[in-house]
């Protein structure tokens, strides 16, 4: 019997408020809604999608501390912590687990200081500016890393 | 009967040591009091305040969230995240409730990493330097604001 | 019979054009109507205030020095010379009389020439972004601190 | 009948010497190879597309031009041209065409100078560092994009 | 009889995966393994070591703050917030207790934004680049300090 | 009959010099010469031309800020002045009048302090480097501007 | 008989647009128009016009040196390669013809990276901002020039 | 009869608080005390000294035009004007007389932004940092000079 | 027989105005003349030149790809491209053929923007500021490379 | 019989004058007490220990250089040439010896140019800020390296 | 008997070629001959000048810290050392003798690189441009220093 | 008779490590070795090689010195002083002395910090990245420059 693939999706502060928050640049759909569909594409995959949304960059951390031995691919859309945070840098480096950042914006085309990410240089890829499109980009990007590894 | 105005006080990381963390720089008055007083100069203009410290920007911006569709002003002194919180500066902005920014202390004649605020370009105004009165001050501005809704 | 308080309120250039100069960003009252109602404040609270406008540096550091010996607190929109004048900093750090800087526009909400105050470090605190209601939070602050002085 | 929806593939300098020039980093595929493949999962969503590539920027700028009243959307790997060429950018903007940026590498993980791109802020969105697979999640975003124009 | 000298020590996020992650980098020993070895090395000098791991800066912070009125000295491997949380510095500072800076690693062979520290200033002294033997002489220098104060 | 076109020529500081000052940068003519010249080729257009210069930026200021309800376009050289002036800008932007920047020489081609304009962005265009030719080329510019209001 | 005086005009990349493309930032006129009326101007004073237009900086290089030898004035608005190309600055420098930057829009007015010139330290002058009136002051400029020399 | 030496000292803004202000840093005599003194050591030597003040760039830039034709030198303390004023580094230029830099405190020990001097460069030498004296140094240089001439 | 060596001499824009463009920097010979010279010393050492110029980046990458399985060395005077070609630069690191830049003048004693090289990281070595001499001395470092592969 | 660990001590210039320069930051020990303390705690665990100090970047450079083939760690507080010293760094680099790196005083709570060491990315690790107790810290890490090799 | 005022006069790299070295920028004075002529006038105020010149910076410490206990005041052109030498700078703060820094050339009119004194934050003053006069102005200065000493 | 060429050349510090230090970058040949070929080579060509290494940047300045007189010209390797050495630079400069700049590795792909030289302004050129074979590429250079000269 193959091994279940299994993919952590985790979104950073205030995409809990997808839908609702300035929608002409993060779009309409919310966070649950979003969780929803690809955990169904996962599905049809094979895969198993787990969740995890915060505010607060610690939990983030623990969470992908938590992934070690079991999660096969991090998808992960750091928001505000982008541009700032070490520790998640540092948190995805330690894991050792391939990780893809996403962004629903285009963050290359808004304020200078979101054109720098801490993140991405930790991670296989990175997918911005295709709205909530970008996490299913990144599941199939995902789905073929955790299936080569 | 009149719509009651609800203002929100926010106070970030280490503000809890008001009164006893270098007095010279902060002043001596506790935080406590401080809520105390402005919550009675609040309901003097039948408006009611809700204060609300951390040491945590997480849960700052978790409290700055629950603040869609109640409050009608916040007045938030960020202290050490006012120069890096992008996550604070994205949920102002996501809730759409006008902000003032407060600084006890006169961050302008502090180091240079004081200079730069985050937080400012998403607020109404901002207002430094004038120790504990500065929040009497952003208190008179936000009655005036959130009359103006 | 008590001390009567001095309070001096500066205004740089472009000032005098309040009421029809980009009025979205200004406001739509005039600098004289703000001066009498400052004026008329001052007195409630047994305090003088004078006032004085000029668009030439040399002018208002001039005035600056000559609030020596009368003046007991000096309240500043420096506009324009903000960013650029060492010249009225170094007036007010001259004359030892406290000062309080006020813009009525966010400045740091504009462009990014104008995020940085010349004078901010040689005042006792900064207001900007409440329009001419600045005015009127800076007079209290400079009623408490000529009264401490 | 539908309309058929036009795409252009453009790859920018040394783009041709995919598959043989430093493997470890751009893979081992062709560019003809990732021509065709991407050609035929186009024609299965009923779309045509059309490839060029060149180590001109002028040639590019003149493909880019000639796209206007046809092509619906661009796909575009600008390679070295992504940090320096203005020209491309204005290209892009100047059709009014919705564009899609393509990087093979992530390039946020190499050299300093190929962090910015030039490019990207008149892009709709931006994938890298999913090697050749980056055209195909492209292809798709530019499905999509084209469907709702 | 002689007081208790008490010695706080902290760690930063991800460092409770020590003896796991990039072990080429950081030791094979485990954060438990040094706790409990500097516990003993304290007691036979007559100190009591007290130890705290995060992922969160706001724990952090909340444990500094409890420091005061009890702790002679404070240990922080402060680890990716070494770089940007004024937080924690503002609480190291506000409490008033001497502290000591470690870093595993030689942060200064490390990336460029590593070599900056926001927490050294407020520090006594930082030790940087001996593995988990730095913590062995920190705490020497803390007992020092603390029988000092 | 037609109405007159007013047009304001201004000049900045050191400009009464030309003519005697370093001529092998800005020419042998006199300022005198140049606005009698003007004058006439503007008459021919029935237009009115009015000259002011000033080593003041305070009464360029105002000179600028007397310029409401009466000039149809300004003509400017602020010398000095345009690598420092908020001041002039705001002026400018605050009348509301098109402004077009001349500048004798080719502020590009000599010292680095000389190619940034603190006036440019708030002028419909600039010309620099043809000597006192650069004027007329203005003063067309300036009655096309003039004729379009 | 009077020598007739030769100008180049040369416009870089996407200047071919021109009438189409951003008319807002551009204005509605085609390159094709706005020679020919500059020719017809040239033709009135004597002197002959020659035009050329490309994407490609190597063409716009090799035209500049061919102009050796017979062009007495150069007309360039080098677009987008205004910013960075060296080649074209050597190119106009080594065959020491006087030349004259034009640009239709205000590059000052614009995106940071467009208010530096490559180009402009070796022309004579530069004139910004008009429109394709810009052309025709260039023109009055460059037979002024060639008639000098 | 040889000729009389005429030497021009200048002073800029707030120099006339002089003797009053932070006397701990320039001293406790007053202006008018220096200027005194060293009209009568210029006597001594057969010069003349003419003395001007302002807090005005413009008025500091006519009196600088005036010494055309008359003064064999200038002696300046352009105070808070040193770090900023192009206008007046442009008249002595511009005038042709030789100048020397005064500065009563050692500028180069106090804020950043007050050790960069924009007039400097057009002078002959700088002498800072020797309170009044150094005029007194200033002097004897310019009596050099003169006698040079 | 021992194998020939190939060697490609490649000259970048504006090198073939050699001779006749600013000789005092770049000298007297003609391009054709030096690449006589080398190409005869080269068969003296066995060895086969072939010469290429061009005044287009993109013809430059093309020859350099079309260099693979047959040139030995390359040695390369980018001119102009020097400062900003990350196509050539990623072409030579993509062909895999050791690369000798030379440069006619010492860029580091003119304009600063000459002074750092997008190219110098790929090559070998680099030979600046001895005029054609340094062709020359670039043969024969290229014939020794050439022999030790 | 156990090889004898031999330790080079090594201190930069003005570390002679310990004890008597600027004692509130570097402390009241002389260098010879310092040495002669350290010397007996190294012969303690069988270590000799070696000490030198100048004043002179070449002599210590001759010194680490004769330290090949003896020395088996090199403790050194480069003291003012930390910051600039590139031929120290060359040094501790070419002779292949681990080095430790020490500072009196905390460099990082002193002057911004005292901030950054050119020795430390060469050094195994740094300690600073704990007076001449560093260097008996240092003295430990070193006969562990010693110990390891 | 009135104590003899001691000054050390210190001459940094490449001083020793004075009068012979680039004449038009330093003067065609030897070094011997204002050394003679400094101890004359030295010895006219009844002061003892000892004179030292090395192209060393260890040297040059070496004689800083020889001056404590004896040396009055110290006069010095630290030459090339000027910008770089922090070593220099510690030693005369360590041995606190005040001292003069004098610099032949107007530094600031020369390369940027020569614009920043690392010494000059540490003397009392300044003087620069004024050839050799420069020490006798700086003796003078010296004087009074040590007379008020 | 023919004059017999003088040739010096001068290596900092670290060069006599050659051989022996990191020699994956810097080649097995010691310096002993290079001198000896390199004399011998110039004795071929009628020309005399005097040699010189030193680790103190004061040496070398001072036998730049003594070659006033002697030397046709110089050929340096100034190793850590290129980034560093103004003293070296002016020493170059200020005996008139034709130099040549050598560095055994590519330093434009190294460290940042080695992308800078202080001394390549003032040679004639600059020679990097050819090992020990750039010193004989060097000398020829400079027996052409000699016999120029």
């Amino acid at each position: 019997m193959p091994k279940i693939i299994r993919i952590l999706l985790l979104n950073g502060c205030n995409i809990n408020l997808l839908g609702t928050r300035e929608p002409e640049i993060y779009g309409a759909e919310t966070l649950a809604q979003i969780e929803e569909r690809l955990t169904q594409t996962a599905a049809v995959s094979g895969a198993q999608l787990e969740c995890f949304q915060s505010n607060s960059e610690g939990d983030l951390i623990d969470r992908i501390q938590q992934a070690r031995g079991g999660i096969d691919c991090i998808i992960i859309n750091p928001a505000a912590f982008t541009h700032t945070s070490i520790g998640i840098r540092d948190a995805i480096a330690g894991v050792g687990i391939p990780a893809i950042e996403v962004h629903l914006s285009n963050i290359y085309a808004r304020e200078e200081f979101r054109h720098h990410s801490m993140i991405a240089p930790v991670c296989r890829g990175q997918i911005a500016g295709f709205g909530s499109q970008g996490y299913d980009l990144a599941l199939q990007a995902a789905l073929r890393l955790a299936g080569q590894s």
